[in-house]
């Protein structure tokens, strides 16, 4: 089974990805029939081309992801990250806070992602 | 359905339970059905006596929950928290960082909860 430090090692990756924009790079983190569920309750994303296409327009937005409290493993193929996505807007700067979950194959590849936010975890925030 | 703020509302009831060494009063958070998967990889606790009974030893040790961020929401029955669990031992104080996801059914009581954490996501502190 995968261990705690390489699931720790995948979700930052993701994170590092994203921030320097580069969603192929973090499609490439997701094994070939992966499913991303974001946010937890909308429709699955399935699969390589379904995820680097939300990708795509996700770091196209210009956010930039920052973890909120370091990263949790389990003792099964699971970890799990709470991280805030901000982002600057023409009304001002908003955060959304986040959890992600995501379950990992043995090559370390992300089989799911799961994104719990609600309506009430968007803020709007003073611009800087 | 069951509003975000319904299911936060019952996240934070749950801190506060525990804080007060209220073990009788997290199961009651609980449906008759629910199940506990603490941590995550390991059997399920099935069923509310189960529950308690894990409860009863948790809060004996005397640890106290502290957010590590806001609770999140979803899009749907589910939610989620980051938190540190703080212990004092005789060895000095110790914390263990821990994610729980819980579901809930429409009454606002728990379904299900798991919980996050490693070997590697407990770390001693200097005693104080």
């Amino acid at each position: 089974m995968i261990s705690e430090q390489k699931m720790k090692q995948g979700m930052q990756a993701y994170i590092d990805a994203f921030n320097r924009n580069d969603p192929e790079g973090i499609a490439a983190l997701y094994a070939d029939d992966a499913t991303v569920e974001d946010p937890v309750g909308s429709p699955l994303k399935n699969g390589k081309a379904a995820i680097a296409a939300f990708y795509k327009m996700a770091v196209a937005t210009g956010a930039k992801l920052s973890l909120a409290a370091p990263i949790r493993g389990s003792h099964s193929n699971s970890a799990a990250m709470a991280f805030d996505v901000n982002l600057n807007m023409p009304q001002g700067r908003a955060v959304i806070r986040v959890i992600d979950v995501m379950t990992f194959n043995d090559e370390g590849q992300f089989t799911s992602m799961r994104a719990f936010w609600a309506p009430g975890d968007m803020e709007m925030l003073p611009a800087k």
